[in-house]
């Protein structure tokens, strides 16, 4: 048993994505498509009397990294630090999740392997129905396609092979709870042929032309959103909308080029590691 | 299509491995567990008239490089630059197969998927036999570990959650593609056992035992290798042989306490990307 170990674990965009339930929540999740960030989650535990959690310096309730450390028996004070906000679409929730996992397991010598550790994060992420796909494609690390729903034993991914400059810009939070309890047939209909186009061209033009269509079809788009698109394409700019938040995100310079200030990182190359 | 594209393959070192023969070369792999390294193969392609391979600054024939371009349908002048032995248990060809399918997809805008450009690089290893796992434990990064043998359509990987700084000492050559061509049945019965000791406890510790028990068990240490791995249990550390090389590998400092001049490196985060 050490005493503290730290995880760093990338942000997560989803360009699109189609839910799928099941009652086994390491079989449910989602398929879809996206891009991890050199802009990420640093997740440091420490073995403590009580659970404590803090994001930033500040208390906060975050219910799959409870599920997390509950499942690892082990009682942690657990500080994230982010460069993101929250409940924007950067997937978050997801990584203190996997930080938590990855750290407590070196903290506690849990002695479980990447993929239980990535197999019980997801699932208390999706209990907690906070996400359905960053935990997975945050362990993978790059831009990844996520084939087949579900944790590392029932999921099958695939990547597109490049690298970028990110750009993105928040204009707020959305609900992921809320749109996922809703109706989501047209959104997995949308879902679906969104991931056909990327899997017919795994290419980042394509990603962000299919998550546009996406965001279009199923009726997601927010109005500060759709203006920002239009701006960017007037600059013969590419960029989609992050899933789900009220944020908007390109490759290259296609918001700063249409005027905006956005926060620039990239593509990170690897998926969460301990430090 | 762009003019050139350079990828970085991390170097690999099999601690143990069991063989899997198949006629289709994206079934055939290995099942093992080892070690990604940020020592690794730069790999840059630029399209040219003639395939033309240098590796180091030297002309050299790898007959996997070969097979992907082919397969790709690209003449192209490849460039290798590495920080590795060749042919002593450090993947070379197989980072060389890697990068050259990961970089000549981008110049000749071929938009393959990662896990298509993987199977190229594993078809064209285990076709030349010169190697059965390396390419896809380097197109994962970390400590890989290979459950299921193939190219990422059939394989299943998970990994053991650390890093660790990486010692290591070669000696020389040993030929992959001799041991490989031999009886590999008491190999593959060792090697199936070391597996079931890093899945049990997915851990740096317990591969390093494993792969020590395998190496005897297999028959394959040579006898500077077996005086190295006696150094350094002198010194109360803990070492391996890299399959196939006359070569031996610790993590922490190992070797240099017994007194080694030992190459220093680590485990690398990520898998084989673009730059």
């Amino acid at each position: 048993m050490t005493d503290e170990a730290t995880a760093f674990v990338p942000g997560h965009i989803t360009g699109f994505f189609s839910a799928h339930r099941d009652d086994d929540p390491t079989k449910a999740g989602s398929r879809g498509c996206g891009v991890t960030l050199t802009d990420g989650v640093t997740v440091t535990v420490e073995s403590a009397e009580e659970t404590e959690l803090l994001l930033d310096g500040e208390p906060i309730d975050v219910e799959p990294v409870r599920t997390v450390l509950e499942t690892l028996e082990a009682a942690a004070r657990v500080e994230a630090e982010s460069d993101l906000p929250l409940g924007a679409g950067f997937g978050v929730s997801g990584a203190m999740a996997l930080g938590t996992a990855l750290a407590a397991n070196r903290v506690f010598d849990r002695r479980l392997s990447t993929n239980e550790l990535v197999t019980v994060a997801h699932g208390a992420e999706v209990k907690a129905g906070t996400g359905l796909g960053d935990v997975v494609a945050q362990a993978h690390g790059g831009v990844p396609i996520r084939l087949e729903p579900g944790g590392p034993q029932y999921n099958e991914l695939d990547s597109i092979p490049a690298r970028a400059r990110v750009e993105y810009v928040s204009f707020g939070q959305l609900s992921t709870a809320e749109v996922l309890s809703g109706d989501t047939e047209r959104l997995t209909a949308a879902g679906r042929e969104a991931l056909s186009l990327v899997v017919d061209e795994p290419t980042l033009p394509s990603l962000l032309y299919a998550s546009r269509r996406f965001a279009r079809e199923a009726g997601l788009l927010t109005p500060r959103v759709r203006e920002a698109l239009e701006d960017v394409a007037a600059v013969e700019g590419h960029a989609s909308m992050a899933m789900l938040g009220d944020t908007v995100f390109a490759f290259g310079t296609g918001l700063s080029d249409a005027g905006y200030d956005p926060t620039v990182c990239a593509t990170h190359p690897a998926g969460a590691t301990l430090k």
